[in-house]
């Protein structure tokens, strides 16, 4: 038996581990190289911040357990892969606001590669007939904490697993509970993350989820390519519509540019799995996301070509939603329903390319899931895509 | 002498204790069985939170002067008293959004056995004119931490002393000040609250407070009692005249059930003291409250009768007044105004029934209570007692 | 080689001390009798606040890097500088509702010596058409923690310097950084302020910064003068003009007074320099500022005759504007506009007198700079000075 567990927190046992380090003499067994530590961060707008560590020899990332289990970032080698936030986190919760007024306080803390948007809502701020916020910003679970952690690794295989538990619930009204269960193996350039979100609820809930997955330099240049297998592709405004003819092509940072958004549907394979694939102009090195399309059937493309230290990112976001306004994307029926004691769950597979082979294979599995029929880019909003 | 006391936090003084533990050894006496300790919490959303966890041999409780000195949960031998609330705390405050524009934050906090509602305000939130929030759902002390907490214990007579110290002040409006002392004795399945709360500024203040003493299974369960020696009982609105014949008897779990809430005028002894007491249906098990009906002129009763995982819950809620919007209680005299350097003092003790002989005697002694006149039971809202 | 320094918090570096002494001993040279230390609080409001405090052996004062960098309170000798806020800090932001819809939330955190004002926005708060707070009192600057701080020490020139790194910034909206360096001098009663806001952005930014310097007694009492060499004073409301003849004289606590603020413009030396001086009735004791009217050509003069338990406290404010609502100010073109990367310096110092000649010097050097012209004192608010 070469697998180990360790409980990093258990709030309701009252367990707590501050400082942790796990490496190969600490579990036995072939796999070799990895090192996993877990830390608490100290000053500034980190303080307080429990971040998890993973190098698995091939890949390293940064588990955020304090800001709901998202990834800060990520790298493979020497490549960086997340992005330049001019938000200097992580960034405790208790410094993000996330309920005032505007409902855009969420982006004080924003600066992750992978940061879930969700549970109750996601989206644009949504606001009652007297300009009163209802749901802010890409809603409330990026900031909530994690109750429970966990992590084991398998000395044979060499499979490292994080899981974590984060609630978002208030009395008399939504009661959600994520587990998180995210695994990567030895050597490897890929991660996968199988979250459960359940209803704990007597009554029946509806929720939203998405996953902001956020790439910068060196990935994201200007002419780095977005290949995804599309039937449809729908411009959120005006501004994306300027930009509608090169939608899968990235451009350049420009000073006072504003985002452009672009709503799309993926056509996926016989099991509903599809694939997205960021790539370098030059085809060296690349990021792709995979899930399935039926629990995840909306995909947005995020393309901000803002200067570098304004934060020049896409975001490759595959939702339960488009993230509009929660209630209106209740009236397109794009909530997902949870009936008492109900649950969902979703998928999602980051992995990253190398080299020229490693881009090109990426790829062309996603070519081949390309329908036939050309697909459908729209040149305008389309009333029940896009809110407003 | 064997009393001994222990200074836990002191800002002013920079005074603070991570962790305590005191036993009959620590103080001498002839006081035996007892365990008091502090601590602090990690991880999720209890990061930070103080904890005094009081064991007298007979009781158990946990203080959390985090929270405002609230009392989390207690138990009696296997007598757990208290509620499972969705919400898994103690929540430090930090994550409690109490000014967001919807007032109603407070709830993501709620879990405690008793927490105080106030000082300025307590009760629904109250907006102006233009739906702006100006007092959120039950104030702000709850969601305030100790400046200074000590702890005493006797090792003669048994009695174990916490002291707690909470502010709620701004600049330019309300000084507050908060000064708890909890008594409780060994061996004895009852605590004492005496509280009180000072103007600390130059001009007058007005004041709320309102002590939310909540119970789930197995204390309530459907067919337990309510047992107040009653003047008058008011349904708040027309979910609680529904139920106003059965005022007196807890209802089963229902989902997707809406609150019931009933405001009571209580009689009292020559004293002005009252009690009420939540019994089981077998009559086996019981918890009662006592306090002055001089300083806590409004009773209320809180029924919700929500699935267990919702929080099924009865409320015991003496107050200074009824829980509607300030202004609505101000409106109607029910605020207590205390002049410069003023203060109101208030009694509430909490005792627990482990048997029918406690059970009998704590209903009998109620029963003593009850006007000659038949109480006057509302079967509609009254206009002075129910906003809206 | 005496010189010596230390990196408190870099929080991009992980870099973090819990504690900190330096005295002599540890720096070597010349320089003797001081003291400096770094802390974190525990409990209350104060828990997790980090403070930094100086003893340059005449004068100290503790800087509080969790808190913007201000200064909580300083002293030299017995005579205490700063003032008796009802709020019992430094309170640590996570307790501060700055962004609560009535935008005056951070009042709750108000009770330092030196507090600074932005740097986005500052002054009263600001509301949209729909009643929706668009810019809180006085900012956010002051509520955010210190990314870097450190502490350098000159053992032959006696020089202390503390420096320190706050940003502000919200994705898609502002990204403002903070550098302030302060220093002060073995064995003097002054300490000076360099501060640098640059704009991060590849856009421009229009900021606002205002030093709200705050005295109470025993500088401030009644019959205590204020010496400043004013062009021009301008009441700003009805209840100024009430005081507007005795301006210059500060009245006695008076429960439910309400405060009175006047704008000046003031007159300066061939460098642009100018001096405020707050002097005790008797000439014996007294602190002044100095600073540049070209960076801070707006100060405000703010009495607040409250009874001593709610805060009977004068405040000296140079400022880049008026603390009126941002858009005002704006409409007046009193914002400071930054290009992408621009930056602004802002220099200000505080001197201590402790006797009757270190007073008249302070008085005369002002005298000094009194304009030949009699000064313009209006007897009512003036349309492009006074909000509203």
């Amino acid at each position: 038996m070469t697998q180990k567990s360790w409980i990093l927190t258990d709030v309701d046992e009252g367990h707590y581990i501050d400082t942790l380090t796990v490496t190969p003499e600490d579990v036995g067994g072939p796999a070799s190289g990895y090192r996993i530590g877990k830390r608490r961060l100290h000053g500034g707008l980190s303080d307080g911040v429990d971040v998890l560590e993973v190098d698995n020899d091939r890949m390293s990332f940064v588990v955020v357990p304090t800001r709901g289990m998202g990834i800060w970032h990520a790298s493979v080698g020497d490549l960086e892969v997340g992005w330049n936030s001019p938000i200097r986190g992580p960034v405790h919760p208790a410094w993000v606001p996330l309920m005032e007024p505007s409902g855009l306080g969420w982006l004080d803390g924003f600066d992750e590669l992978l940061v879930r948007c969700g549970l109750e809502s996601n989206g644009a701020p949504d606001f009652d007939a007297n300009g009163q916020l209802k749901y802010p910003l890409h809603g409330r679970i990026a900031n909530r904490p994690a109750q429970q952690v966990s992590l084991s690794v398998d000395g044979q295989s060499g499979e490292i697993v994080v899981r974590g538990v984060v609630e978002e619930s208030r009395f008399h009204f939504s009661k959600l509970r994520l587990t998180t269960i995210l695994r990567t193996r030895v050597g490897q350039p890929r991660l996968e993350i199988h979250d459960l979100v359940e209803n704990l609820s007597g009554t029946p809930a509806q929720i939203q989820l998405l996953y902001h997955i956020n790439f910068g330099p060196p990935l994201l240049q200007p002419g780095s390519r977005i290949v995804a297998p599309v039937h449809a592709v729908v411009p959120r405004n005006k501004r994306a519509v300027q930009g509608i003819s090169s939608w899968q092509v990235c451009g350049p940072p420009e000073p006072g540019s504003e985002e452009q958004v672009y709503f799309c549907r993926l056509a996926a394979n016989d099991e509903g799995r599809t694939s997205v694939l960021l790539a370098d102009p030059t085809g060296h090195s690349g990021a792709s996301i995979d899930f399935s399309t039926s629990a995840l059937p909306c995909f947005t493309l995020w393309k901000n070509t803002a200067p570098e230290r304004d934060g020049y990112v896409t975001g490759l976001e595959p939702g339960t939603n488009f993230p509009n306004p929660r209630t209106f994307e209740q009236k397109q029926g794009r909530l997902v329903t949870l009936p008492p004691e109900g649950r969902a769950s979703f998928e999602v597979g980051l992995a990253v390319q190398t080299s020229p082979d490693e881009v090109s294979q990426a790829e062309k599995a996603i070519t081949q899931l390309q329908p036939a029929d050309e697909p459908q880019v729209f040149d305008a909003p389309q009333p029940d895509w896009c809110a407003r």
